[in-house]
């Protein structure tokens, strides 16, 4: 079938890629010359913006927004809405918070326009390997762009499916990102106590890549585990220094708003912040503390 | 080649069941009459005492130690070391403290008998997959028992290893299973979320299922995970009450001992202990201060 995809960084292009090599129509737009010039390259046709992007769609159009999660969706809705018309559908197949997406159906609703948040998980490696989605939205809507999410998808059959209303895509996705977080700290935890005793156990990366073949642990995870740690052991190449992109904090935030207990996502989503904690001032505080009722000392700051 | 396995439970009958099929001659003891009948019944020569396995070895032995971590492990040695020959060889496969096992290893030598402890992941799945089996011990005891490694192992080539002397198999393996407390507490309060917000998502089951293919989660567990929801979308066969074999509250100690941070195993290991404090007396406590201070009422205990 035919789609348009804004957004052809990363994922987007990737995405347009296993589309095209399915044999699927994909025209692309990205604000950006390289990003179109990459895409080109790689055999899309990128428009250099949404209305030419929108002509080049039969009616009616279904459109795949890849771009990041918050005010940029918006800003492409803005402007492409009044470029639609009723029987149209838009797809967010990025981040987006799932509350964000629930109001973004209604909003796309009152033109009559259709609406699915898609949750797209597999990274760098989807466009060989395929992409997992879960999808909120209509029925219909979903049946109407099914021969798009087979070809996504590792397989037409597996790895895909619509689990619930408008926001029921991006809820499921925001929670696979906070599980995400706490197996990657499991593991990193693991690993540096293993590497804190290398009298012991020489070569890490050697018990990462024996773990990945039957062990209880086994997963993709710790299969990226183990070639990070053979391409260097000591990570020394890498700052220890790690980023987040909103899904880990929403999973936090959304269990103290349930009162359901995590406290190993919530402590994964704190490793984070502390990684990032150049300035200490908490730990500041403890040592001074410790300092004034102990005459523990303090190391200069 | 020729292998005495001590200790017929679930994990020694089903390695050695493996090792049958791959062609092994393996006797089998146990001192439950029913494990021994449940062996036999498998194929398996299962002698009523120690005395009777060793006598149907030749020299040079092998026997291979399935049995709990503990006391139990030197009670098997108080028992079967009078009875080895120097030359002879000692595995513990089981789960050990490392140091323990180092420990055991320096023992066993004074009669001059080899020693190697194996970290054994696999669980129940392992007759059919294979078992990831990391070795601490001399080159030329791993060397010698190459066959029974290589037949144990999902493949003859993967999944086993030499990872260090004395006590780094099972350092390994404590590892392991600090990571696996982390990885299943994350699955657990991801899916925990997700149920509770039934009605937006109305099946965890499917989304777990489709998670386990193409998404940056997926993992054995999560395919186990994805059985349990199947079968019993409410888990509510299974009691809210999660027991412990020590290696995850070893992990956490070494973490301490090696001042390595590690507070995504530790929550885990924590959310097990409070799984199983019916009492409740924390609770209590902090009920009863609250109350203290700011008269917000305790439930009747």
């Amino acid at each position: 079938m035919e789609l348009g995809m804004v957004g052809l960084g990363r994922m987007g292009a990737n995405m347009a890629a296993r589309l095209l090599q399915a044999g699927h129509r994909v025209t692309g737009f990205d604000a950006e010359e390289e990003a179109r010039a990459q895409a080109s390259a790689r055999g899309l046709q990128a428009e250099a913006s949404l209305p030419a992007l929108v002509a080049t769609l039969a009616v009616p159009r279904a459109i795949w927004l890849m771009v990041p999660a918050g005010a940029v969706v918006d800003a492409v809705l803005d402007e492409l809405l009044p470029l639609l018309a009723p029987g149209d559908l838009v797809v967010d197949g990025g981040n987006s918070l799932y509350r964000d997406s629930q109001a973004r159906a209604a909003r796309v609703a009152g033109s009559g326009v259709q609406w699915l948040d898609v949750g797209t998980s597999g990274g760098l490696h989807g466009l060989e390997h395929g992409y997992c989605l879960t999808i909120g939205g209509e029925a219909d809507a979903v049946a109407r762009l099914r021969p798009v999410f087979e070809a996504l998808a590792p397989d037409p059959g597996s790895g895909w499916g619509h689990v619930g209303p408008a926001g029921a895509g991006h809820y499921a996705k925001m929670i696979h990102n906070g599980i995400e977080y706490g197996l990657m700290q499991a593991y990193a935890e693991g690993l540096a106590v293993l590497h804190r005793r290398d009298d012991l156990v020489a070569d890490p990366a050697q018990v990462a890549r024996i773990w990945c073949d039957g062990s209880v642990i086994r997963s993709w995870l710790l299969e990226l585990s183990a070639d990070a740690l053979e391409a260097d052991p000591g990570l020394s190449a890498i700052a220890p220094y790690v980023a987040d992109s909103g899904e880990g904090r929403w999973t936090v935030a959304e269990a103290l708003e349930l009162d359901v207990p995590a406290p190993v996502i919530t402590q994964a989503m704190i490793a984070r912040l502390r990684s990032r904690d150049a300035e200490g001032f908490g730990d500041r505080v403890v040592a001074a503390l410790r300092d004034a009722f102990g005459g523990h000392g303090t190391r200069p700051g």
